[in-house]
């Protein structure tokens, strides 16, 4: 096996019997509606290729954006655009930086293609220690922005200070940037050295259909274009998110239920006895008043999955519940008050 | 940019008005009809995650060839599982060897992960010469059996040979594999060093979808499985394929069309003057009476495109139409006779 992924392991893949997912931090709302509603009337030839570089949803999303087509490539999933970046712009054994903690998969990206993965602490409050993540000279830095599992934005400031200083490429991954204030997207044409993902699978419900995009400027996208496998992204996922793209009522309806409904199970998991941390997402990182490892197997064995972070560091005894709908959300709360009570 | 991948050009993205697609080889029978049927019946939550590893398709694969789920790797097209191939088994640098004429993607994926590509000649049979195909000493050997763009299968004894002789990875690749006689699927638990891929882009008639899948021992099979992007298959396309998978009538259906079919395009294009080579597979490589170049412009000024090989060596002049029904196969000749006497 390659030196650098031989220690891999398989990913999260808890076996289910109909648990609620509250540890998926998908849109509570449920199925993005304009992508079911095309899907019931699809009528495609299954035996025709899709479109090499999916050029009818880069088109859809340069409209959305006010950017051209060619500042945009889509895959499968946003992880494919993880991955590409990194075939396009690292050579074996460079180091690449991510803040710790953040998500799990992108240090698996790096080594994956043969770099050096650096983790470098978040402050206090979850911010990024700017003068920290640059010493390394990375090749590539990732942040996500919302942060995942902290929930936080990383201060804009602080991301252009990077974007300005660093002389290697900057990934601001928005997988949940739907449900955040600040946005990178529109600096594209600004930095050339950045890179911002987004994803379909949170706000826009539709994680069951894989599709990821990333946005840069034209020089960068041709180069990550030319890289990226052809035709990743299949037909049918194209041409559904196109049509969600187009009913931009369904984000919007879907950003201010989270708006609405964060302050509330914030609220109730600080009157359980967690602390809770300030989150511009969809999902709540909360240390909890019992053992971690028995609260989320307590919940599971009550019907209710909850991500458990509790063993890492900086997170410790910490878990991360998405914000769920009001029913959901009481759900959520009664069952924890069982678990605590039964402890 | 990657100094393995500053070469490289976007793939092959024909703008189309219409044509009727001989380039491509998918099936001419069209849409695969038990996933279109599934389709028009679909009713999944798109907000849910794909099965991580897609296990619902690897149990009907397993079901379908008599081996384990553990068998098998599944993803977003068989260009996934080659770029896993790579990821899982070879250092920066390392050297792999396809032989040429041979599919062009190859050298695109072994540079795309920093690797060295050397292309070993074919014989004057398009057959592989074995001693040539060792020298390198390969990490990583990659064949497709029946080829593309020649058509023929290699011989089983000499894929043993190399099998036997390597000490590194051997990939072939049966993209065609349900047009051809043999295979190497069942031979995976007797050789640990055998990859076999396989695709529901020809012959299932699903190329919309992308899905391709790897067979291999359960070692390897389970290192692929540590390095593959999570959830890279997504819902549609995975159970779309495990209706397919099911219905083995289309697929025996589409195999005879082809066996009935090629003799009939072949002997049409002899007699038109083209030099036709054997096929093993759903398309012929035949050389051009007239300028190749020629010869496809023309045909899709009326209408109909076909792969264009002649500008390749030891394909020169070469052009590589897929076997179609009788009435496309009739469409075809006709329209070449027409081209033939413009010129």
């Amino acid at each position: 096996m390659r030196s650098s992924t031989r220690k891999f392991e398989k990913y999260y893949n808890p076996q289910l019997h109909g648990e609620i997912r509250m540890d998926t931090n998908t849109n509570v709302l449920g199925s993005n509606p304009a992508a079911s509603e095309f899907l019931k009337h699809l009528d495609i030839d299954l035996n025709g290729y899709p479109n090499t570089y999916s050029d009818g949803l880069r088109g859809a999303l340069a409209d959305l954006y006010g950017l051209e087509a060619d500042n945009f490539i889509v895959g499968s999933g946003s992880d494919e655009m993880l991955d590409v970046s990194f075939k396009t712009f690292t050579e074996w054994g460079d180091t690449c930086v991510s803040p710790t903690p953040s998500y799990t998969l992108y240090n698996y990206f790096v080594e994956m293609n043969g770099g050096k993965a650096v983790n470098v602490d978040l402050d206090e409050d979850f911010q990024l220690d700017v003068d920290a993540m640059l010493k390394p000279k990375a090749k590539i830095m990732i942040m996500p922005s919302p942060n995942n599992p902290t929930g936080n934005c990383f201060r804009t400031k602080d991301i252009e200070e990077i974007l300005s200083r660093s002389e290697g490429i900057v990934i601001v991954d928005e997988a949940y940037g739907e449900y955040a204030r600040d946005s990178m997207v529109k600096r594209v044409n600004e930095f050339d050295n950045l890179i911002v993902l987004r994803t379909f699978s949170k706000a826009y419900a539709m994680a069951a259909l894989r599709v990821g995009y990333a946005i840069a400027s034209k020089p960068v996208a041709d180069m990550m274009t030319a890289v990226k496998i052809p035709y990743s992204l299949n037909m049918i996922s194209e041409l559904a998110a196109i049509e969600a793209v187009k009913d931009q009522d369904f984000v919007k309806k879907s950003v201010e239920l989270v708006n609405r409904e964060r302050p509330y199970l914030d609220a109730g998991l600080r009157k359980l006895g967690f602390e809770t941390y300030p989150s511009d997402s969809n999902f709540i990182l909360a240390k909890s008043p019992i053992d971690h490892a028995k609260l989320v197997s307590g919940l599971k064995e009550k019907g209710i999955l909850i991500r458990d972070f509790g063993t890492k560091r900086r997170t410790e005894n910490c878990v991360r519940p998405t914000v769920g709908t009001r029913e959901l959300n009481d759900l959520l709360l009664g069952k924890i008050q069982e678990v605590i009570d039964g402890c």
